[in-house]
């Protein structure tokens, strides 16, 4: 199971820059606290914005059950699949396929299944990253940038033709600008090339009873998987909005709602040091409050969980950034999540994590096992300066990179942590994503904010209709161009 | 060219949290400032590490003839391009690619060059987007990540074989850990299927007199272009390490090179308000400063321009961010840079940036024209809320977003600012990272620090030598394992 080490966040560690012990420690306020907090969610479990913690118990047969059937009737029918979805609709799914997919996954023909399962490749072995056959390519587009969306189209016209392509659109509402526009130039693009029968290449994920794409669904006959009432799209990932293009593209949807379950088990426990998700929330949030560490990295030695970094800076910033506390006190809390990759950004950002201002939480992401990926470096290249690393493995030369890095941010009294996965798969992925998803919903509770509107993006929206001429949105458009009125302010 | 709307960053749209535009004018304190910097500018400039100031002048035909006759002599021998560098040595030949090819470059077969010219593709109007006949894939390997490097060369495999697979190995000194060992791995793997012929498919870029990969080289016999004398890594992107790899894959250097002189031309007035550099610096250096505007986010609403952000964070976070002044005083000076991408992160981070604290620029980039690649939303689905999309273009849609989130953030007195592309071509992608290398020029003296060096990274390498078993770095291995000795903050 994930374990998080959290010594260097500790001031015997990092000094007058960590957390002091004690204040963890069995009987301390913050224990009994937690201890508190566990009870308040226990209660709130399972209502109103809480439903998502039922995705891995209660929801989870039906929506398994679901998604592979749909899934398994699709599949094999379609060379590419093409998920429009935005936020919550697109970053679970980009996540969840970089981490458990070798990222070579749309080059080429799919091949055979290899009777070993390794997917992943190994460069000595001679067993090249395959995509298996009978599973399509996936896209995710979650932008409205037309160049994009016209090279991503483009590319499953030659792959396939857009016959091929299966498209899998997630919009609870089916309002949401960019997904609507994306989805009304393909529906336009098949209905041209495929009349009536286009319907079979559509998979709507969207609420279940009500809305402008459930109206749609029903209309044109296209299959639906719902977004559950009550899951907001930040904690939707490991309902149908992100596991039914996983399913497509053969991820194992059982192992991860095992994963989220096995992890819910230990994060439903009142003692705080027993508690992963009660403990990340603390030392995240009180080393931001006491140590003035507001900006929270997420750093993994490992490019197939660095998009999981995107995934967390949603549900981070989103969350938990709110102008009001839910007294109507204004507090503008939150903290700025922050993407980076080891090593690569040893040699980008680390001269600043030493020597800037301290003002960041680093967490490490590390992979004890990579399992047959590894790869030794070999000898006689005859370079004394270099003979250090022949017969040394590719995976010994990130972990020590990872460990010296973590030694030079102590050294700075920089405090860090290190979320370690046994094995990057499917079970461990699934724990990963529950661990943030109830901090997120501690961390709430201890700013005392609502951890599950979003009030601050409602002003956009209007603004974007009025600006596209959208009725009854006029005065927003008048608005929007007075405010922002050309000036000599330019260079 | 590029023009930089600042209005947003000032008292008169953001209230307090802005600058007074006052202190920007003809004549002003911080205007006069400007001239003394540009004046001592113009004095380092061509010296020590300031020899980059040179790339688009003095040592640019050197450097063009250089990587265009070396890329027209391997250009249709190979499949493949695969750069091994890290830091310096790929972020610019990532971003240069992202930004000028199309995302699907790697995807499919080579095919004719079209004779429109237009390789991004147009999903409404049939043109797929393609990669140029005789133009190689590019793959940019900057982590040592065993699953991800062996996917990576189990596709090259694949896709022509490593013996159609140019590799262009990146690195001053040879002895970056992570480039040494990717590039040992290769060349025993190339030696093995080709012996001595192997050479052929090395073009290293080092440094041209002395080096542990210098002498590989003269040994070898590989092909090389120089790492100029004098141009740090973060600075090197139009040298020959990023302009090799952009002529192997059709980019015009020629272009790039020209944009930079533009920029250059721009960026040595001595008046702050026609001094984009200039002006780029005050802003982020005195917001930070008087504001406490300490993280700079930079918003490209193209996903083109996405990947020059991770290029700017390394510049940005590595020249500012430093402990210590010149003049030998403790400042922890630098700016946290992120990441964002418009629209996307309007669904998750823009919540933050409205309501979460107020320590934050958001710098927008946006591209006035998408040229052929703009695409219609259809009418025909009958829905009254999506009306309003109809008949409208997606670049308008995009634009209407990023107003819309412009205006949003001044409603919530947060500072920005926008640079236009007049169009995403090698030109304009030139005076950008022009203009964010001089403004660091520029930012360095308004801080008094070195922007040049890197001295924190120094203590992660010798840890790193000391966990690898490197001869002479067994103190640091003691060092770094009674640092970390295994605690139980574990859970």
């Amino acid at each position: 199971m994930l374990r998080i080490d959290f010594a260097n966040c500790l001031i015997p560690r990092v000094g007058v820059h960590g957390l002091d012990p004690a204040r963890l420690a069995t009987g301390s306020e913050d224990a009994r606290a937690i201890a508190h907090l566990t009870q308040r969610l226990d209660q709130s479990r399972g209502t109103g914005w809480e439903r998502w913690r039922l995705l891995p118990h209660e929801l989870r047969e039906e929506h398994v059950s679901a998604c592979r059937a749909l899934a398994e009737e699709r599949r094999g029918r379609f060379e590419n699949v093409l998920v429009l979805g935005i936020g919550g609709s697109a970053l679970g799914n980009i996540a969840l396929h970089a981490a458990l997919n070798p990222p070579t996954w749309n080059l080429g023909e799919a091949t055979e299944r290899r009777s070993n399962g390794a997917t992943k490749g190994n460069c000595r072995t001679g067993v090249p990253p395959v995509r298996p056959d009978g599973l399509p390519r996936l896209f995710v587009v979650d932008n409205v940038d037309p160049a994009n969306f016209g090279a991503v189209l483009g590319a499953c016209e030659r792959l396939g033709g857009l016959e091929k392509t299966l498209v899998n659109v997630v919009s609870k509402s089916g309002e949401t600008a960019e997904t609507a526009a994306q989805f009304m130039i393909l529906r336009d693009l098949l209905k041209q090339r495929l009349g009536e029968r286009h319907a079979e290449n559509v998979v709507a994920i969207t609420d279940p009873a009500k809305g402008t794409m459930r109206s749609i669904c029903d209309k044109e006959g296209y299959a639906t998987l719902p977004v559950p009432n009550g899951v907001g799209g930040r904690f939707s990932v490991l309902s149908p909005v992100g596991l039914f293009s996983s399913a497509m593209v053969g991820i194992d949807i059982e192992a991860l709602l095992d994963g989220a379950a096995a992890m819910d088990e230990r994060c439903r426990k009142p003692e705080l040091l027993e508690n992963p998700a009660a403990l990340l929330a603390t030392l995240l949030v009180e080393l931001a409050a006491r140590k003035g560490k507001n900006n929270h990295v997420l750093m993994p030695y490992s490019n197939a969980l660095y998009l999981l970094a995107d995934w967390f800076r949603q549900l981070w910033a989103e969350s938990l950034g709110k102008r009001f506390n839910t007294a109507g006190a204004e507090v503008f809390a939150g903290y700025t999540p922050i993407k980076a990759l080891g090593t690569t950004d040893q040699h980008s950002q680390v001269q600043l994590y030493r020597e800037g201002p301290n003002d960041k939480v680093i967490g490490f992401l590390e992979a004890e096992d990579f399992e047959g990926a590894d790869v030794a470096i070999p000898s006689g290249l005859g370079v004394e300066a270099l003979e250090y690393l022949e017969g040394k493995s590719m995976a010994a030369l990130l972990s020590a990179e990872k460990r010296a890095t973590e030694y030079a941010l102590v050294e700075s009294e920089r405090p860090n942590f290190t979320i370690r996965f046994p094995r990057i798969d499917a079970h461990h992925v699934g724990e990963f994503i529950w661990l943030w998803q109830m901090a997120t919903a501690y961390a709430g509770l201890m700013l005392g904010i609502d951890a599950y509107d979003q009030p601050a993006v409602e002003l956009g929206k209007q603004a974007t209709f009025g600006l596209m001429g959208r009725d009854g949105y006029n005065k927003h458009l008048e608005k929007v161009n007075a405010t922002l009125v050309g000036t000599e302010w330019v260079v």
